[in-house]
C-alpha cells in the first residue's frame, strides 16, 4: 500500500509515528501546506518509507498530481474540516481510496436553525456516494476516535451485545490539565468552536434528524478509570449522522464533556462575534475572527509536555438483550503520560490518530473491503477492536 | 479662541455639536485620521465656524503644522489614549493650550504588578510639567466626565462640603441596554479593556499609590434617579492619580459598575489573550487581538438609536463637617433619550464630551487661568458646576 497523508499537524504527526511501527505499507508521503512542517514530521518517523511534500489541500489538481506522482492507493485526510471536499474530490478523481476523521461541514437551517437541520455534516460527501460506487473505491469517512472508534463500538454493540437498541449516546470526557496556562484547549479550537456552536443534531427514529440550541440537554456522565463525573452537553458531531444509516436505534446523541468553563468561553466568543469565519477589516488587514482566536492560543499539539491526565472516548448504549434491559459504556482511555513517552504525541491527538492507521492496515490486508461512501459502522468491528488491542491501546467495557 | 479638535469619533462628534451652541470661540477645526469622518462631523455642526482636516494623531510635526496653519490657541484631544503623548507634545511645541479626557498610559510593575505601581497613568505627562510652566501654557489633563467632572466634584466637596475627608470614591454605573445586540458596550472597548484589565490603582495617605488584582474589592453601590444598585469593582482610572495631588484625603478609589456579565467577558478575553495589543500573525496578516475584538463589536457611538436608559458618573465622599460625620454622592446623570433627541449623541459619549467644552469656555473667558500640567481639581469648581447647569445638564447631590 502507498499512502498520501495530507496534514502534518498534531494528528498527522501522531499518525506518522504510529504507522512507522507497522509493516503493512511500502510508501508514505507526508504532505502539508507548510513544507518544513511536513519534512519535520516525515523525519520524526525515522524510516525510509516516509517522504515529505508541500501541497495546498484546497488545490484539487495539485493533490491529484501528488497522488499520481507517488502512485498512491489511498489518501488520508488529517486537515481541518474546511478541506474535506477538495481532498475527497481529489481522491475520487485520482481513483484512490479516501479516509478522513471529520466530515464535510454543515450549514444551519436558514429560518429555524435550532429545530431543523439545514445541510448536514457529510451531506456533500454522501451526495457523491454513487460515483465512489462506480469507481469501485472506498471513501471511509469519520474514522478518527470520535467519529471513528465510537462508531465501531456502536456496530459491535448492535452485533454482539444487544437485540434492540433504545439509545446510543457517544460520551466524551477528560481530566486533562495544562501546566502554565490559564486556558489551553487540548484540541483544535477552530474545530471545537465549529462543533460546539453549530446547532447540535439529534436523531430519533420517529422524527429523523433534528437540531437543538447549543449546549442543550446537560447531563453529568461518570467516566471510567478515575476521570469521574463531567458535565456533558449536546454537540454537533458526525456519529449522529453516521450511526442511523447502518444501525437500528430509537435515538442517537453525542455529548461532549466540555465543563462549565469551556462552555462559558464558547458562549462569550459567540456573544462577541469572535467565532465568525467571515473576515472582518482590522486596519488594513482582513482576518477571520476565529483564526485570530486560534492564533492567540497555544498550538494544542505542542502542549503534550505540559499536559497531565487522561481523555476518554466512548459509546454508551441502552437497550435489551435476551429480553432483559442492558446498558453498557464501551470506551477507550488515553493517558497523556503514556502517549508522550511512547509516541511523543499528546493524548487527544494520539487517540484520534491511531484509528485511521488501524483502518489502513485492515484495508491493506483486505480484512476490510468495501466501495462507496461508508462510515466505520458499515464494516466488521471485531478485527478493528482486536487490532486496537494488538497496537497496545486496549479498549474497555463497563456494564452499567 | 481658535480650537483644534483631534478625533472625530463618538466623543469628538458630541463635542462638536455641543460647542456649536456656544459663542465663546471663532474657529473650530475638526481633524481625524479619516478625513471623511472629520468632514461629516464638522458638517453636523451646521455652523460656518467649523472646518475639517485630515491628520494622523501620531504624527507630531503634522499636528504642529495644522495648529499653526489654523492659528489655533488650544488643542482638544478626543482620540484614544495611545495618541496622548504625540498630541500633548505637539501642543507644547506649538505653544498652545492642551486638553484631554484620558491620560498617558500606564505600564504595570514588571515583578509585582498587583501590589506596586510601575509607570502610572499620566506619569509621562507630569514629567513635562516644568516645560509647560516655562511655556506659560496650560495642559488641562483628564477633563472628560470621569476623569473630569468627577474631579471637579471632589474639589467642590473639599472646598465647601467637608473639613476632613476620609475617602473619595468615584463610582460609575448605568442601566443602559442596547436593543438587538447580545453584547454591545456603550463605550470604546479598546479603552474599557485597557482600564479594566490593567491592575487597578488605589491611593492611601500612608502607602501612597499601590495596585491590586483586576476587579478587586467588589461592592454594590446604589445609583440615583432610578438606576439602582450595581456591582462595582476597582478599575485603573485617572482620578486616583489626580485627586491626591491637589486634595487631602485618606484614601482615593475608582470603582466601575461593570456588572457580572461584562466582568466575565473581560476575564475571558484576558484568559484567551484576546486583550493583547502586540500583533499576532494570522495567515499573512499581523493584527493586534484587541483591535480584532473592537472590529467585531458594533461602534458604540453608532448605537444611540438602539440604546435605552441612563448613565451616572459621580464622586462619593466620606468625612466630617463641623465635627459631624458626613457622606455625600455628587453626580451627573445622562439619559440616552434626551441626549439623542437634543444632540444626536448617545448618553455615554455625550456625558464625556460636554465637560471639555465647558472647560474651553472657562479658559476662553479667562475664568479658568493657569499654566503647567493641571488636573480639573486644581481649578475653581464653582464656575464649572454653574456652567454645567447653564448648559442644561444639571448635576445632583445626595446626602447619604
Amino acid at each position: 500500500m502507498r499512502i498520501l497523508l495530507v496534514g502534518a499537524g498534531g494528528v498527522g504527526g501522531a499518525v506518522t509515528r504510529i504507522a512507522a511501527r507497522r509493516d503493512f505499507f511500502e510508501h508514505f508521503v507526508v504532505a502539508d501546506y507548510d513544507g518544513e512542517r511536513a519534512a519535520a514530521v516525515a523525519a520524526s518517523a525515522d524510516d525510509a518509507r516516509f517522504t515529505a511534500a508541500r501541497v495546498d489541500a484546497s488545490d484539487q489538481p495539485a493533490v491529484e498530481d501528488l497522488l499520481a506522482r507517488h502512485r498512491c492507493d489511498v489518501l488520508l485526510n488529517a486537515t481541518d474540516p474546511r478541506f474535506v471536499m477538495p481532498l475527497f474530490r481529489a481522491a475520487l478523481a485520482a481513483g484512490v481510496h479516501y479516509l478522513d476523521m471529520a466530515m464535510s461541514l454543515s450549514r444551519p437551517h436558514p429560518e429555524r436553525p435550532h429545530e431543523l437541520t439545514g445541510v448536514k455534516l457529510g451531506d456533500e460527501q454522501f451526495a457523491l456516494a454513487p460515483e465512489w460506487e462506480r469507481a469501485g473505491r472506498l471513501a471511509l469517512v469519520g474514522i478518527g476516535v470520535e467519529p471513528g472508534l465510537s462508531d465501531v463500538f456502536a456496530r459491535y454493540a448492535a452485533d454482539e451485545l444487544f437485540d434492540e437498541i433504545e439509545e446510543i449516546g457517544v460520551r466524551d470526557g477528560a481530566d486533562l490539565t495544562v501546566d502554565g496556562y490559564d486556558f489551553a484547549p487540548s484540541f483544535s479550537i477552530w474545530t471545537t468552536i465549529e462543533e460546539c456552536l453549530n446547532p447540535p443534531v439529534v436523531y430519533e427514529r420517529e422524527r429523523g434528524w433534528f437540531t437543538t440550541a447549543p449546549f442543550s440537554e446537560p447531563e453529568v456522565f461518570d467516566f471510567p478509570e478515575g476521570i469521574g463525573p463531567v458535565e456533558c452537553v449536546n454537540v454537533e458531531h458526525e456519529e449522529v449522522l453516521l450511526m442511523p444509516r447502518w444501525i437500528d436505534a430509537e435515538r442517537v446523541t453525542f455529548k461532549y464533556g466540555l465543563g462549565q468553563e469551556f462552555i462559558d468561553v464558547l458562549r462569550t466568543l459567540h456573544k462577541l462575534g469572535l467565532d465568525r469565519t467571515e473576515p472582518v477589516k482590522v486596519g488594513d488587514a482582513l482576518v477571520a475572527p476565529r483564526d485570530v482566536v486560534a492564533a492567540c492560543l497555544p498550538d494544542p499539539a505542542a502542549l503534550g509536555d505540559r499536559m497531565r491526565g487522561r481523555t476518554c472516548a466512548g459509546t454508551w448504549v441502552k437497550g435489551t438483550k435476551d429480553g432483559a434491559p442492558r446498558e453498557v459504556y464501551l470506551y477507550h482511555v488515553a493517558d497523556n503520560e503514556t502517549t508522550m513517552a511512547e509516541y511523543g504525541s499528546q493524548a487527544v491527538v494520539w487517540q484520534t490518530a491511531i484509528n485511521p492507521v488501524i483502518a489502513l492496515e485492515l484495508i491493506a490486508t483486505g480484512t476490510w473491503s468495501a466501495t462507496g461512501v461508508q462510515g466505520p459502522e458499515a464494516l466488521d468491528p471485531r478485527p478493528f477492536l482486536d487490532l486496537l488491542n494488538a497496537y497496545g491501546a486496549p479498549w474497555g467495557l463497563r456494564e452499567m
